[in-house]
């Protein structure tokens, strides 16, 4: 299977202005062989102060600004708030992702969906180099989501912002499948991103658990895959969607190396990786961003 | 019932525009007879990847591409992602129908309604031909799904864009009432995109059911027709609208070659067949191209 | 009861559209006295095709154009689709009453609600004397029903389209309150359409039902009137507002006479008949348009 | 508590549109000392036509637009179809408060709403010299209602129209709190008013219920007051807001012309009296009309 | 501790017209260093004319305003009734916070919500230095709350005019979790405040209850703080974004003084206290105001 190759700037179809932000993103940080290193820090909004417990310094977004310019990463992701009140010194030199919709966790996730938080045009005025928006795929509350995220899919179009769709399966029929990291869920969230109009994917790690796999529709309940077939897989399934792997809750060192290492094989085209990083002290943060980017250095694109 | 006679372009009172790209995809693509043959790739979005594990090539929409322009096609239908990152090499080869709405098959269809995916302008923007919509008939959501779907009608009116309506029989009633297949639903799912302003109309074909003819309305319980003349009533009900009739799931060869015959002999303009050609190997899928094309030549109008 | 007195054009403070292109329903086509003949098709929306089993040839509405025009009506009702398909070779002849909004019969009424279909810019587009929109009166939705109604009266206003309002009560609270025909249902719908601005409305005619007038709010519990003096009361309570009555389901021609005579002895403006007229062969249509018409010409104002 | 005095026009901080059609009402018609006597006529919209019943004259609104004119009323409040059919010949002889939402009572009112059934814009093409606007306090709609309020709040803003609010509390909740008339929801509908930008306000008149009094939320469930005192609370409540005491259902001549004298007593700015005087032969009417104005005349500001 | 540091407005990356706003309200009026003493009185229609029991001649903003003029106060929060009605004379003198949603506490709060009551149009045209508006985290009308903030929060930045949110925990979930007056509750939504780009934010003092303690989700169930640590941990979660310290139902002035102290000690930026000010006979009112103002007078920022 090493047929799979990760789409290139240059081969896509992109109108100007997406292209060139992309160009900053891909090509101008990080490590700037096409490949991407993506710091979220949309967790304050999306979980509460609670995931800042463990590294309290990590609480501000100051933290993650900083670990983003120092350890050269492709772009920081956050919401309006913090873009208009945090980046106006690192302005230039951390390329920014706007969250466009975002909610808390405080209700129940039984009709998932994020609103609208901050508009294209927000992104435009920030100097965003592109968007990202939250899509709950599965979720009874499917028709107002898509409906909000292709009138944003439009109008990144016509201003040529690049669009990343954190492509999340939820809600109670995918949990009666087998669960929203099934490689049954994640395939057609990867999937769903590339017919609506992504320009970039965020997705989880496939995992196979035996006591669901009964609950996983056919033909995916005969699919028991490794880490990296299982995304080799989903990001073929992403099409030209180029995919950004998250990390999830924090694991350690050589699980986060070996993810990195995997989803790179499989034909990712970058990491976005958030508790996993800001969550330790900021030098060992540091240190752990750089071998991960000497790990993306081999795969240029 | 020979009278049935499927409606021509030169007949129908259609502003310019919609001429103009109907003639696109019935004289300048396809048989080139009037007759239309349409590959619809809007699956991924609609179903998941599933459908492709039996031909694992076809995940790609570069598979169905590349079909519609070796086969001849008059038109390829799929959703605004994939048209914005597949057809550039394509264009002006394959006639474009943009889906303009769509849904996963993820949460249950007891309220099914297709948000819009995309807008008439995309559509304008790409050059597509034609539009698609998906009309659920029947589902409690059908407030919001005619109101969707009367703002597109209008604005391809505007600007002379063709409207192709998938009028598909959905929901609890329709269930009750002998399904959606029962001569009943689909005779009704006809009328309804005559009287709304479709151009033309992707239909199902009707099956009688004896278990469930029961539960059919008077006067349809009464009705037991063969598919042709089932389909020959359909037809007569969509009136000057023009009917695609729907593969569904894979048949054989003899079976697909019949209901392309009977849907011929019952007036329909054309087929709208996706897994029927694209779940299987090239080679193959264009000889059973060449086939339908053979058979539709004898169909002029 | 002699003393009602049909309202007349000239007495109506309508502004000039209004006015004119009322002239032309009632008195430049029909019987040309000030009364009107309607013929109207939504059934295929509202019913599906089941309407018109008892005469096949009703199915296209060519049958019903045709009567319209060598019947001489007054104007035609149908939908978007069949006037943009069918009503070129008739432009000019045939006056057009555009329906804005229409359903489905398939899901139950619960929550009866009819979205809109086309615009007053269709109908201005289209040539339309008049404009069709069925009003639920009495149901859950009744909000979202008066806010669409209103937003289509205030254009109609603007651009001096005359609107007609099919004023139909439904709902579970008008079945509690013995019944959509009651008097009380039919009443109250007469005098919602003069309140909320309708120029014309459609009406049932009331029956008095004693098993259900127990039901009845008071005190219309008390009040038992034949056919005519019900009909006199409701175009009463229509006040200033010009009545179509409705014919329903088809019944016999004496039967049918009887029911034009006491609505214009009531002060009817006219009928709207549609099943009545269309379920007979087209002679026996024209047949029976004349005798309506004959007595008509009875009623000039 | 002689120190409760009204609101006078010239106190209030109104722009220049809001007090010409103001004066209009208060000091050009009716008694002309700044009081009002208004005549409203949304029954029929609101009841459906049993409240003519008693008094079949009353119908038609030209009964009570006669009234209007020849008793001389400070304005006339009635929906935009009556304003539009039958206000051509009072033009300017009778002010016109043009009511802009309003709802049957057919269904129940568990979520009571009153959707918007005219616009500002026409009040204004109208020439009406107000807005009447019906709130539900304490409705389980209250979000939609308060959202349609504001708007049409702000858009009297830029027109200078005034803006009456018929600030009516309503459901479950209320009824749990002691009903509907209780003086905790009249002074909390008075409150509203004034809070969210009302320049008048009609009120009904709280009444004291010893056998709810228990379930009045406290302080409420402390406070006994007769008539004028309740008045008077509310009357403070409303605050800047001018106050119009409403009539509600037919009483005797005695107690009508004490409940004027109460509620001019207790600073209100005048009345808004339907069934209490229409219901009567208009000979009666207008008998008491005058006695009511003759008792106006006594509290000028 | 000592660290934590009030955001001052020389180093907040804000917009000249929010700037100059602020820095009325912050440095013009009020101490004039910085820090804020808000009154607000929109407790009319979120609570309706009970709060204003205790001290009837509260009841009237003018003893409010009057009471913000003569105390000094940095500014007042008030809704669109109210500020149009009396702030006339204040103009100018006492700046203006416009509360741009409300809504009345009758019907429960399950899906708390509060409705948009003004625009920021309206607050330009009323010169505020500020708007308010009510965001209840975690209520299950999240969705349509977040869209309507986010709506607003575009428009004041595109208009220069500061927001400021009252966040409040609210719902179901909210009270599983340990109620609104937790820590988790109020840290939760000082920091949603801050992400979903509010200028300033309203936030109540936490409260540890022993025996809610064991719902607080983890970590927070570990986490007992006294009253200065907990205010402490909020002001830092809401990061850049300026706290004012509610005062929530009346205390004693001891309480009040200790109150205010930790608040400016935790590093809040002020205090908007409305009861507890204006439950009080003027003078006394006054008084404490002076007390008040001479502590945050010690933390000039």
């Amino acid at each position: 299977m090493t047929e799979i190759k990760r789409p290139s700037l240059g081969e896509l179809d992109l109108p100007i202005g997406k292209r060139a932000r992309l160009h900053s993103i891909l090509y101008e940080h990080g490590v700037g062989n096409g490949t991407a290193l993506i710091l979220p820090i949309d967790h304050g909004l999306e979980h509460g102060p609670r995931d800042f417990f463990s590294n309290p310094e990590s609480a501000g977004p100051e933290f993650q600004l900083r670990l983003a310019k120092e350890g050269g990463f492709s772009a920081i992701a956050l919401h309006v708030g913090l873009a208009e009140k945090y980046m106006g010194k690192y302005a230039g030199e951390v390329p920014l992702i706007l969250k466009l919709n975002g909610k808390t966790s405080i209700p129940p996730e039984t009709r998932a969906f994020s609103p609208q938080t901050a508009s294209v045009e927000d992104a435009l005025r920030l100097g965003a180099d592109a968007v990202g928006y939250t899509l709950f795929v599965g979720s009874p509350a499917q028709d107002q989501d898509i409906l909000q995220f292709s009138r944003i899919r439009e109008e990144c179009r016509r201003y040529g912002v690049p669009l990343i769709v954190w492509s999340y399966p939820r809600g109670e029929a995918i949990d009666a499948k087998g669960g929203r990291d099934s490689i049954y869920a994640v395939d057609y969230a990867a999937r769903v991103a590339n017919d609506l109009g992504a320009d970039m994917v965020k997705l989880n790690i496939p995992e196979y658990r035996e006591e669901k796999s009964k609950q996983y529709p056919e033909p995916y309940d005969k699919l028991r895959l490794d880490t990296e077939d299982a995304l080799r897989r989903v990001v073929a399934s992403a099409g030209r969607t180029m995919t950004l792997v998250s990390g999830g809750e924090k694991m350690g060192d050589a699980e986060l190396i070996e993810k990195t290492r995997a989803s790179m094989e499989a034909g990712a085209t970058g990491l976005i990786f958030g508790r996993n990083l800001w969550q330790r002290p900021f030098a060992e943060a540091l240190k752990i961003t750089w071998k991960m980017k000497k790990l993306l250095a081999e795969y240029p694109s």
